[in-house]
């Protein structure tokens, strides 16, 4: 195959948190795949609309919006295939990605099936996690702390023992399992250096203390712990 | 004071990773401030360069290259009091951070010197860290799993701990430590897992198996650890 696939990152939802290649690349873009809904708009091509071609191919990758796990292999394979039919005419294609296409994207799916077929570039992109600390202004970590990544999905053994041993967490997908992040954060005496937010940097955007909050969790959405009575190990 | 100060994440250093509205943001600026070692260019002007104004007033903040700790409080302090002229005078300062402000970067502590006097406004930027997996092409985590981001300068058997409880791990500011590093993984069992890059996204980018990599690491320079035996916990 002679086209080259590119996994760009769009950033965390406001289109001017893209990056300059990005936008270049969409603009330029005949052919554009994104992930999308079984119903309803796709976030990724939400936040690129304004700069897609109106000549463009199109190519949704429907994913049903159900719990994990499920078998989405079928899903990928089709996409991959139809992707694949492009690159071989020597088309690009640019598949959009939301924040990151290797920060917990659904673009590595793509990835494996092929990166040994064509040539694949990944644009990284802005992360939902740095743009919650952005819009919660909370730096994330001092210079010799560690960050750990958890996502909420995670058993409630793992998470207590993954949180008490990190200066600084960035617990993502809280979605239905906040009552038991909340539960493990109240027994390790977080909860008070805690913040929840969704939708960073959207105009829906919300940030509060996880102490007062009493919403509901959407699926995207993230809590940020920083101890200010942790410090870095020796 | 009335004007506001921005954060402004540059990127991992190709310029074309900047952000949209970081481009904007340093087009139309009247002031910027910028982190600068003692000799040699300062690696964030070195991104911006193209889009600072020729009339700008520019405000190096010199940190002298000595390994940390530090004592940089006076710095910051000389730092943020010249900033606040600007600001009382209702201009605004952008001030250029390397890859993202909140993710190790420099700016919290003129963060803590403003935020609670001036608005402050953190832009978000791509970190090193997705930049190194993009680069690597190695995707970091997959839905389930954790990431540890992990500072080289952390003590040996702490960063044996650590390692031995994640999934996928980011061993930033590699440096001088990077015979302690491989000592570790090497006991785990990881270092054929391991993946070294430094300068992403640049011309002199190198990647490299860790297993194989001979050379000296610069202090900005990235281990990527990514196990395909471990999953994620239940």
């Amino acid at each position: 195959m002679t086209g080259t696939a590119y996994g760009v990152g769009l950033g965390p939802g406001d289109p001017e948190l893209m990056t300059l290649k990005a936008d270049r690349l969409i603009r330029n873009a005949q052919v554009i795949a994104y992930p999308a809904p079984d119903t309803g708009a796709s976030f990724a091509r939400n936040i690129a609309k304004e700069r897609i071609r109106s000549d463009a191919v199109e190519i949704p990758i429907v994913v049903p919006m159900v719990p994990e796990p499920f078998d989405a292999s079928s899903i990928y394979d089709n996409a991959a295939a139809e992707m694949a039919r492009h690159l071989e005419d020597n088309r690009d294609v640019v598949v959009l990605c939301q924040g990151d296409p290797f920060f917990y994207g659904t673009f590595m799916y793509l990835f494996e099936r092929l990166s040994n077929r064509c040539r694949v570039e990944i644009v990284p992109g802005v992360t939902s996690m740095t743009a919650c600390a952005a819009t919660a202004a909370l730096p994330l970590s001092r210079r010799g702390e560690s960050i750990s990544i958890l996502p909420g999905t995670m058993g409630e053994t793992e998470l207590e023992l993954r949180l008490a041993h990190c200066e600084a967490a960035v617990i993502i997908k809280v979605g239905r399992h906040l009552a038991k992040i909340r539960a493990v954060l109240d027994r390790l005496g977080l909860t008070q250096h805690a913040v929840f937010v969704s939708h960073a940097s959207l105009p829906n955007q919300v940030v509060a203390p996880l102490a007062g909050f009493e919403g509901s969790a959407p699926y995207f959405s993230t809590i940020l712990v920083r101890s200010p009575d942790r410090n870095a190990p020796k």
